[in-house]
């Protein structure tokens, strides 16, 4: 029997609630624990209606970033959250999410899986102005979470000042504003303590 | 000291972390654990992106939609959530929300909490298109996972097939179709013996 349109966009909708299980290394703005993918989804969407005006283009279309972060971790349902950090575990990452985008998107109507592809693939080329959006916003929000929990979880993974500075030089093309302010958050961890300078070499 | 703008802003996006905590009496699909009201949100903007064609006015603003899906339920981290089909609950939810509205958009640049307040005000009088279908995705979404779950919440809090039905009616204006299917969908929890029947007279 075929499946109408709409029962595929349910059976796509039901398996996707899979996402509010698969949890990131990132602790809860209070620390109680680790945030999962949906809740961080949602809080980036909050994070484009709130920051937009901070984008580095600011003809950028805000419909097109909000799509993106509601999609950009779903491949993490088959693949796992992979630790930015953890050059191991990165490994056959791209691989992996592109064969979970396949099978998920693939679960929608054809028209639908091919939109929602693209912008998938858009949001991992990072060559538009919504991309580097969507990606600033990815790295700015770890960070106010990681700095409100005091650098708990850097430190759990001996993960110091210059790595975080390397991640996020990402923000910079997506935002500049929001760079620079990231960039003091994490000298205000450093300067108390919270975050390790570099190793000496 | 005067904070500046994208302090205030930060300031909000901090804050509404809390609602990653604030839990509802909904399970996940696969009855894990119950839902947050965050990841709940999240949900429903992939509802919105997925099911915007089967929304009763076919030129509504999506993005006006995502924009209202993803504050409709912020006033819960001070209010909490309220249980559907619990009225002695629902005395002054209205009064107990507008205040928790006032407190948390405050945080916000004037002009920015002015629109954010607009926009979950429109979503409150549901006078709208957008209203309307951002209502029928709440009452849907929970549908979904409820006849996932084989309807155990309902169980557990006495719900009946009536009252679900009861409740379905409000998906109807913003969705015709999508308000077939949630019915097609609870009749099967009905004649699987998942969902009671109404009491005897």
């Amino acid at each position: 029997m075929t499946s109408t349109r709409l029962e595929r966009q349910v059976a796509f909708l039901v398996e996707i609630d899979r996402l509010k299980q698969v949890l990131r290394r990132t602790l809860l703005a209070d620390g109680a624990r680790l945030e999962n993918s949906a809740e961080h989804s949602w809080h980036l969407a909050m994070c484009a209606i709130v920051l937009a005006e901070h984008a580095a283009d600011p003809g950028l279309d805000l419909l097109r970033v909000l799509k993106m972060v509601a999609v950009h971790d779903l491949v993490e349902i088959d693949a796992g959250d992979t630790y930015a950090y953890d050059a191991k575990a990165q490994a056959g990452q791209h691989e992996r999410e592109a064969a979970a985008a396949s099978r998920l998107f693939g679960l929608l109507p054809e028209d639908q899986a091919a939109e929602l592809r693209a912008i998938w693939d858009e949001f991992e080329a990072r060559t538009t102005s919504e991309a580097r959006f969507a990606h600033a916003l990815d790295r700015f929000q770890a960070t106010l979470l990681n700095c409100s929990t005091g650098g708990i979880t850097w430190r759990e993974h001996g993960v110091t000042h210059d790595r975080v500075l390397g991640r996020l030089a990402a923000i910079k093309d997506g935002s500049p504003e929001l760079w620079k302010h990231a960039i003091r958050l994490v000298q205000e961890c450093v300067d108390s303590g919270r975050l390790a300078p570099p190793p000496a070499a």
